[in-house]
């Protein structure tokens, strides 16, 4: 027990973790130098011992930190997050998995967990995400609809954006980005002459609708940023208006005092 | 009677209303899988009759619901909604309607009318919709008022997208979402110098309004939301310091008791 | 004298203002389908009769209400752009005025002054500009800044985009839109490998400071547009208290009188 | 000291600003006209006095500031953006340095030293970046780690696009800007299709990360705006309510006074 109280100092200590910080942004720049071929042909091989270098101080780092917290290790997500990202480095990245080794770089996003106000940022983000699921559900069944629609107007037109259902989606994805949603159209129309129809009525009820998740989510950060100060301020005149009140009570009970008991002989 | 409000039970009843989303989430992906003309030449009469049976539980449904309801059911708009995306499925499909075949995926948005948090956020879409319609006018009118100036300016350029009105409307509608403005302006440039100068005033024009179109929707919606919670705490303000001045008044009675009836004999 | 009021009654009422506001409309799409040459072909004389009769109802409208109101007339900025619309159709069209010929249409403009919501909304758009004239000052600044600067290091790579000033300026206003910029950028990076430096720097700033813009605009709607309702909320809250203390002070006034003229003998 | 005294009056002087303006917009004219090599043709020499004579004023007034204000005149941020400014100014253009001669221009941004009005919004949007400090180390983090992902996914499809890290940094800062994206995801899915799982996975992230970084600029600047307002609103609500307060407490004494000396003999 005194070993791992020991251990949990060192792990959770600022110096071990300003360490495994270095580490990490040591470990980015290498992942990022090893896609230069040139740099490879002169470093490949002290970029392949400083990336098991680093691994080996991410192994050690989480055997160290599980032994220190136990079990409740994995209660906070975020070590979960450094878990995973750790664990998928030790797969073979041979085979079927290479993509696996393009997905090294992933350890990077460890520093979000390490620095406390980025932490902050993305803990905002991911909690923002409940309160638009309904929205985003509504976004992907209008995508689908439309897919549906769009693919059975326009497959015999010949234009291979709409050769299948997944082709589709994805341009219709493009249209509501609005990204040469102009091109698509026009191309069509020279085959299909009232596709534009069908244009219209999409981007106009697919950008109100992201025009109004967009809302949600800038209503959602306002509400949790300026209702506390101004609930505290409330309650502060609150507090104020009610102390008043109970002075005005205490004032009619000296007043009914007087009206029985004139001369305050009482005291 | 009796059988009408035990047809009610079973219609409003969750267990009725959770078979019905899930008919037509099966309808939905059916309806995805025909347009895969591989999957339709293995499963092509597999998904003819799951299409027929989807049909026949919403027709069933929807007799069932306008029995139960009676001439009520149209009162609701979501009813209506569904009984006109049902109603259209039994159009003959062959012949010139042959596009309402393609419009059979519209049931699938009868998921939104079944499930609450979508059906909230649609109900919150629509509502939105009057107070934006000024200034929608007034985009509308623009971009037809942008089109007559820019066909007549344009039309002797020989370019396709100003060669008539409808174009000529597609194209401005285009330039607004600001997708390729710049490739139809210097097209126009090689014949026309000064095209420019209508479409800088135009972007700007057309800009500055859909922001406010944006900016209108926006207030609308945090007004909405953080009114209810504001007034209530105001009112909660308001109505400690009224309290609070009844107490005063109250008090002025007793003095006033006091200094006609000084004994408090009356009791 | 009598005449003037009589004028005034017949110009400022509703059915006179619907008349004018069916006789834009009319013209409107009259000038839209003159647009079409198989239309002109056909019904050519009908359309250039009905434009001048729509010119003379507005001459004779114009005539009715300056004759009705005097010299006030000029004061309503609406009526100022009224009777500039009118007058430019009275320009004689042919010769090097013909582009005034294509600017007929900005009539069906003088439905915004005539519709009340419409008005509403445009003069809240006119009034959010003053304070945006330091924002805009500095956009337009940093345009002509970046354009000396993006001619002089690129007017050499022979790209047309960069020929002259003009061409330049055009050119850093469609990549502040956002619009193609990155085939901009990659044409230039052909010949000049360090161009991508400029274009992240401007983009970069450049969006910023639209940002800024743009919630500038936010932020006056919301303020404008909050403000009363909740002034109005505290005021009431404010009177509410402020009354209150009036009555305590009466109460206090009574106490004295009690404590000097315990009897109350003087009622 | 009286002679510093003098020229600080003189150098702080509302008329001395004016004609440093005035210098400033006739340089940046200057300098705008000698872009065009028709202009520098034929006043070519008058441009080279005027920019001379410009720099000269900017130097004396320089200079002049320098020994009114003395050393405090570092202290002010502005004071040293001029002195930069003004100082590459003199650096030799010829040779490796003449990128310097482009950026003579910059010093048209002086203006928005001068003008009050445009030094307020400059300040402003300086004092919104720290806050956003976090976020944008997110986004740069962001970018960095899905280059060193795309390059090793895509650097064999021989797209020169993703041809080196810096090539590869820049095309998904386009992808984030969202122009031209599906052009370039569509190029990619002839030899990797499925490249779209990157593209969708990385829009999604980065447009949400984007649209959190601009609510946190909106949530700030409404903030600062909205809040000394209502702060000072709240203030006077309180202060009422306080003052209030200390009536009744009055009142209190009066009445304990009237209770244990009724008759007010100590008047």
């Amino acid at each position: 027990m005194a070993l791992r109280d020991r251990v949990r100092d060192v792990v959770d200590g600022r110096r071990f973790q300003r360490f495994v910080i270095a580490v990490i942004v040591v470990n980015a720049i290498t992942l990022g130098c090893e896609t230069s071929t040139a740099l490879v042909g002169s470093y490949g091989e002290l970029f392949d011992v400083l990336d098991s270098a680093a691994l080996a101080v991410f192994v050690l780092e989480l055997v160290a930190r599980l032994y220190a917290h136990g079990p409740r290790f994995f209660r906070d997500p975020w070590n979960c997050f450094d878990f995973a990202v750790v664990g998928v480095a030790l797969l073979p990245t041979a085979g079927p998995l290479s993509v696996v080794r393009a997905l090294r770089i992933l350890r990077a996003l460890r520093l979000v967990a390490m620095v406390p106000s980025m932490r902050r940022v993305v803990t905002a983000l991911v909690k923002s995400i409940p309160g638009l699921l309904s929205l985003s559900g509504l976004l992907v069944l209008m995508l689908y609809v439309g897919s549906v629609v769009a693919i059975n107007l326009f497959r015999t037109s010949g234009d291979p954006r709409f050769g299948d259902l997944g082709a589709t989606v994805l341009t219709l994805f493009q249209i509501t980005t609005g990204d040469g949603w102009s091109d698509v159209m026009r191309d069509l129309m020279a085959t299909r002459p009232w596709a534009w129809v069908f244009f219209l009525v999409y981007l106009l009820v697919g950008s109100f609708t992201m025009l109004n998740l967009f809302i949600a989510v800038v209503c959602g950060a306002m509400e949790s940023e300026a209702a506390p100060s101004r609930a505290g301020m409330d309650d502060r005149v609150l507090d104020e208006v009610r102390a008043q009140r109970e002075e005005v009570r205490a004032l009619r009970e000296e007043i009914r005092a007087l009206r029985f008991d004139p001369v305050g002989d009482r005291r």
